[in-house]
């Protein structure tokens, strides 16, 4: 078994390569002779990985021409206000929003700041069992956006259908799955991402806007809360975090070389997530996983354990197998295994190889 | 001659010491045996960085009590809007702004987006050539808060002395030369400096606030974009730029261990400079500074070459010579050597000398 897995809810793991890479540019790039930590946002080189990892994120998700793609900072945290601060302001219908778990239901609380806030769907009242089916929630006609989350890493939630009207524009947060699967970005008129999960380090996040919903924004917005100015400066308007951006550019070659393409991607998601969830399921006296079945998701496994089963001993057993990262968000408690694109097929299945022996060191005692 | 010196305006270069401990920390912490880029920032051991940056910081800086301390993100771009937002809005006098650099203008535009905006001295009538005297400003009583960027790294001006009134909160952007030396941190309501110049690498945002200021901030404003947010969830409300704070918090140790406090980087960043512009000086056929000398800046010798002198041959010259970074900045043209906290003394004096033979051999030619 590997020495150290690290299956933390994020900052997730980074690819050994992409590790390797990064720790020579912090001595010297190659291309420069100066630390990757030195070198200026204006630089030539800087431009050029802006560029490459543009190019990269295009090739692999397929986005279409008619679409930015910008690299921003603050997180979901901002995007939450910056989305309704652009489009929802003085919008006489309001938008809608999907509250699907712990971190969707933060959004709608900043879009009421800025106008009428539509939650269509709520699932605190089954316990952020499930996701709704697409007819379920009642989508408002001629709302300023849908607001949802593809994929909920508290509650391990992940949608398997694009929700919502085809007359409205849809907008994700795709924080915890963006790369790890194709996508079609022509259904959206905005996606963002925090990098922790699939993408790279914390510290910078990805937006990517089609041009007919970024040219709707409201005027008289602070300069850097509005999206056309990352446009108009192609991510270079005020100093950007350089290095998190450096590194996401490795993990979109890793992506492209080393994975072959976000098909393969997927192929590799679902056999890691399979074999957890079947380890799992192998043992219900034992384990209790969180989510109905046909919300699954295949990045965040989460579950916990049955009465009498002993979370120190769990705890203690996970240490000892040199497993890292398992407890769950603080807010639900239990456990999480997180199998984001860094995570190896192999290390996926030690994983499900260990939580069977620890199911059976359970009967047992 | 050290062969890569890297004089860039920034993001600047970082101490070689702590760029070594970053490559190993990538590689897996020795704490944990994780890389740094996939620790958890509600780890044990993020929080031991947290904690640990900021009382580095209050030792260096002496920082009072009655002062928080917050690791943020957006750079001083986003400060320039958050800062109205929380203590403008609404306000009835409004607040005063100095004019100094380019950088400095742009923090009026977007306070005028949230209330009255009094910009009580402009330096581009003198070119930016030199800052206010104490007394030159009409400074406006029972203001908001009287804002000032203490270095303008663009033209190269810094202040001798704290403007303002002393029953109006003091705001200043300290981002280009905070803990190049001592500082009397009771004097202000509110400092913050991003952190690529003499703290650590692009992609956090550090703000030093009195408790009492942070207490009149506006309410209804977005969760992110309220300093009291990051009060009272200790800078980790939304994931941190994990990376880049654990790399500022390895900044302050070695300002502490290796060069012995601010009083002693204060010392060397005295005679860096001194040395550059005394080579300047003594060429004023080659050479044209571009600050009036009362308002030089340690921190970034601005200059020019003289009517008839070549930038292409200079430009050759310092790439021969292995110094990098020489270039002004886009708005303004010209030359720039800063000399952030992590230039050696050595490497000052080399581009001394260098600059002192650069004059030589247009002389001769």
């Amino acid at each position: 078994m590997n020495n150290r897995m690290n299956f933390s809810g994020g900052p997730g793991a980074l690819p050994a390569s992409v590790l390797q890479q990064t720790r020579e540019a912090i001595a010297a790039l190659p291309e420069t002779g100066i630390s990757v930590l030195g070198m200026s946002h204006r630089s030539d080189w800087f431009r050029s990985v802006l560029d490459e990892a543009e190019q990269n994120l295009r090739s692999l998700l397929n986005i279409p021409d008619n679409y930015r793609v910008l690299f921003l900072q603050g997180g979901s945290s901002l995007q939450f206000s910056m989305l309704p601060m652009n489009f929802l302001r003085g919008h006489a219908v309001g938008a809608d929003y999907l509250v699907t778990g712990y971190w969707s239901a933060k959004a709608p609380i900043e879009a009421q700041l800025e106008g009428r806030t539509h939650v269509v769907w709520d699932g605190r009242a089954n316990g952020f069992k499930r996701l709704p089916e697409p007819a379920e929630p009642p989508f408002t006609p001629g709302a300023a956006y849908l607001h949802y989350v593809s994929n909920e890493t508290v509650e391990g939630l992940e949608f398997a259908h694009i929700p919502g009207r085809v007359d409205v524009p849809l907008v994700c947060d795709m924080s915890s799955n963006l790369l790890g699967g194709p996508l079609d970005v022509s259904c959206y008129a905005m996606i963002y991402a925090h990098a922790q999960k699939n993408l790279g380090p914390s510290g910078v996040t990805l937006v990517i806007m089609r041009d007919d919903f970024a040219a709707q924004a409201a005027t008289g917005l602070p300069t850097v809360l509005d999206y056309r100015t990352h446009v108009q400066y192609h991510s270079n308007y005020n100093t950007p975090p350089v290095f998190a951006i450096y590194v996401l550019m490795l993990v979109t070659r890793w992506l492209r070389d080393d994975i072959g393409g976000l098909q393969a991607m997927a192929a590799l998601n679902r056999l890691k997530s399979e074999q957890v969830y079947a380890a799992l399921d192998a043992h219900p006296d034992i384990y209790l996983p969180h989510a109905e079945a046909a919300s699954r998701s295949r990045m965040n496994v989460v579950f916990s354990l049955r009465h009498g089963v002993s979370d120190a001993d769990f705890a203690a057993a996970a240490r000892q197998a040199g497993i890292h990262g398992l407890e769950g968000h603080r807010s639900l408690g239990g456990w999480r295994a997180s199998l984001y694109n860094a995570i190896a097929l192999d290390e996926a299945q030690d994983l499900a190889d260990w939580l069977r022996q620890f199911a059976l060191s359970q009967a047992q005692s």
